[in-house]
């Protein structure tokens, strides 16, 4: 089966073969994807012309009214995407989070409408007077810009990649353009098809390039914008695309994340906030086996600690059942794919080069329903660097996978000093404090 | 006399030469500036492991308070900078908005203080709960970035240039470093003598570099900012830089930008506006001698009234008195320099490839008091061009000086969509509707 994209009101295949598309778990192939021939210029003048034409008239009130019934819509039918995202080698908790964690966007954009006036535009601050008499004024008046939203999005989530970022474009009546990443386009391509299908959205609000983004961005001008989830590697190429530079396209990059989780000093192990760190490290190098922006990467412990808490999550790890996740009683499915698997080893083997592995096996591992052959299985690996201060390598080089490296600190500096390392998000587990923080 | 660049607390010569700096009116040599043998690395770090360390743990009040101070006291000495000021060429009512303009910023922001509290972090809306029962929940703190701020700046306004930035960076906790434009740079570094001499800045918060910025650019990280001001092609020839996108920071740039004024379908000749519209199209071709990145570049006016437009500009740009701006009666001064005469000069050509001188003299024009030949002179021009959608190199070339093209429009989306071409800021002058509209 070849997708098909949606570009300028009709579903049209790509010329040629395709690339062809994989069941995570079985290898068995379940379609291909080609966006060749479709004429990217026209494509963006569509959404221009039509899709923002259509939206910019309306008001916050009739597009968060439109998000709204729209999720709605989706939720009805979420079970079809289930069934489709075992494709991806995610178990249905990994779904849950892509599926209606994504719908869930709508809905709440959807209800950010009562921040705003039921008019097309919106009427920021007070006026400011810019001279004496009142003669010269200003004041900000926000509409939307004309030209289209173009999302290239991460393999990791077909669902809540396209719908988180279009239901902010669409509340501010932007139409948008999405390029899943092609390797799990199949189900971005399903919800998509109901969404046409649906009739909620206007026409030219929403586009969808499956397939490779080619030549897409030598097209877009000073009123589009280009949002972009993936490698560094290939997020630094597209920023440095001249067209993007000399148009001034707002450029919106979410690259490779080394997150952090911290133990607090006052955390013992004993105390129920060690517990919750355990469970929550578990968590966060299994679920979607670790294929997520947000998954902590670095665990900070304070040195005296740190043999507790390895044979704490050792011990947490140990049992977990992984296979295909259609398969009652799996609790981690597979990786996107081969090539991922062989990325994700890669990194691990450069991580590898200056820590330990201190728990997991990287090739005797068992999967317990499914073929280690066929499907892009791994199983979870626990790093240690007892000198993170020198082996800066475990703050640099992220392994897109169940991955996590274990580093002890000696006070709150040293802690806060190797989260910066990261340049991203940390956890805190301390007594009285759990949080979140950006940097 | 070779000018001092302030570094790490201390005013140091560069190395060499240094570029020999000129009075635009007379050509007489005022200074020389050089960067040469300065360590930007050691500038940048300087700026934020003092600097930034000093402004941080002010309080917004605090910081506030400082620029009032700061305000003051350059108020009291700003006879001094408008006598630096006619070097380069400008006028009193020039130097005002330079001078008393970039004070007025300082003015301004420290006003701001009171929409802060008295803390050196900021509390933005309220907090968002993320899950049942308040275990996590989101709210944002504003804190100062961790970096310098790197104002790269354009030659026309050295001192407001500098400040109006600045002013927006210490309220919020930032050092900076400035970098102005060579050909002026002689005007900044005498405000920042002053200020350094003031003592109300602590260390670190202020470094300035006369001369080439070289490789300052090379060294910035992603807890610094970089504000650029003057040309496109040299805007994105920096932001090109690889350090720049590898390091995602902030990069504003201020570039090439086609103005334009629009006379309403109602103001006919004879009305008041018809006559303030032919006021403002002579103060914004003459202020500055037309070096302002606001100024007027295209005039779009009703078909039916262009004879009158043209006429009416071409009246009261009649008898303008041109030359050394240190003399008495003298309208309009001299450009920064031989090089932008220059520049001005090929732009123009281009121009003219494709529209009609209507008013002004390129070579015959008088200068009543000073040199023609040493001075960097040149007259107002005023061009036209019929075939606006047809000729639409008025709308991307910009000749950085007196000179400015008058258009005919039909209807109103006629106007706007000229207007747009020139993807800029723009006024409007019609009967009950005076304003200005960013595009």
């Amino acid at each position: 089966m070849q997708l098909q994209n949606y570009v300028a009101g009709k579903w049209v295949k790509g010329s040629g073969a395709g690339q062809p598309l994989f069941d995570a778990s079985t290898g068995i192939q379940v379609a291909t994807a080609s966006s060749d021939g479709l004429d990217f210029a026209e494509v963006l003048e569509f959404g221009r012309s039509v899709g923002n034409k259509n939206l910019r008239k309306m008001t916050f009130q009739e597009r968060g009214r439109m998000l709204k019934a729209l999720a709605i819509y989706l939720m009805e039918r979420k079970e079809k995407y289930y069934e489709v995202s075992y494709k991806t080698g995610a178990t249905r908790v990994d779904s849950w989070i892509d599926i209606e964690g994504g719908i869930g966007n709508l809905f709440a954009n959807a209800s950010l409408r009562r921040k705003f006036p039921d008019l097309p535009y919106y009427t920021e601050g007070d006026p400011v007077g810019l001279s004496k008499g009142g003669t010269f004024m200003g004041h900000h008046i926000l509409v939307p810009k004309e030209g289209v939203a173009v999302h290239i999005n991460a393999f990791n989530f077909p669902v809540w990649g396209m719908l988180e970022k279009c239901a902010v474009n669409w509340l501010a009546g932007m139409p948008a353009i999405v390029k899943p990443a092609t390797i799990t386009s199949f189900l971005t391509e399903t919800v998509v098809k109901d969404i046409v299908a649906s009739g909620i959205l206007p026409a030219g609000a929403l586009q969808l390039i499956c397939g490779n983004a080619r030549t897409l961005i030598d097209y877009v001008n000073y009123q589009d914008v280009v949002t972009f989830t993936g490698s560094a590697h290939t997020g630094i190429k597209l920023k440095s695309n001249q067209n993007i530079i000399k148009e001034a396209v707002p450029f919106n990059m979410e690259a490779d994340s080394l997150n952090s989780i911290i133990l607090g000093m006052d955390a013992a192990p004993g105390t129920p906030e060690f517990d919750l760190f355990v469970k929550e490290v578990r968590k966060e190098m299994t679920i979607k086996c670790g294929q997520k922006c947000t998954a902590v990467r670095r665990i900070l412990v304070p040195s005296a600690f740190i043999e507790d808490v390895q044979i704490a999550i050792g011990k947490s790890l140990t049992g977990l059942s992984i296979g295909d996740p259609r398969t009652e009683g799996v609790r981690m499915g597979a990786l996107a794919g081969q090539d991922q698997v062989r990325e994700v080893s890669d990194k691990l083997k450069e991580l590898m080069s200056f820590s330990q592995l201190v728990y997991g096996d990287l090739a005797g591992f068992e999967v317990s329903h499914g073929s280690k052959e066929k499907g892009a299985y791994m199983a979870p690996v626990l790093l240690r660097n007892d000198k993170p201060f020198e082996q800066t390598g475990s703050h640099e080089i992220e392994a897109f996978g169940p991955v996590s490296t274990l580093m002890p600190y000696n006070d709150l500096d040293e802690a806060l000093e190797l989260v910066k390392k990261g340049k991203t998000v940390s956890r805190v587990s301390e007594k009285n404090r759990l949080g979140l923080a950006a940097h």
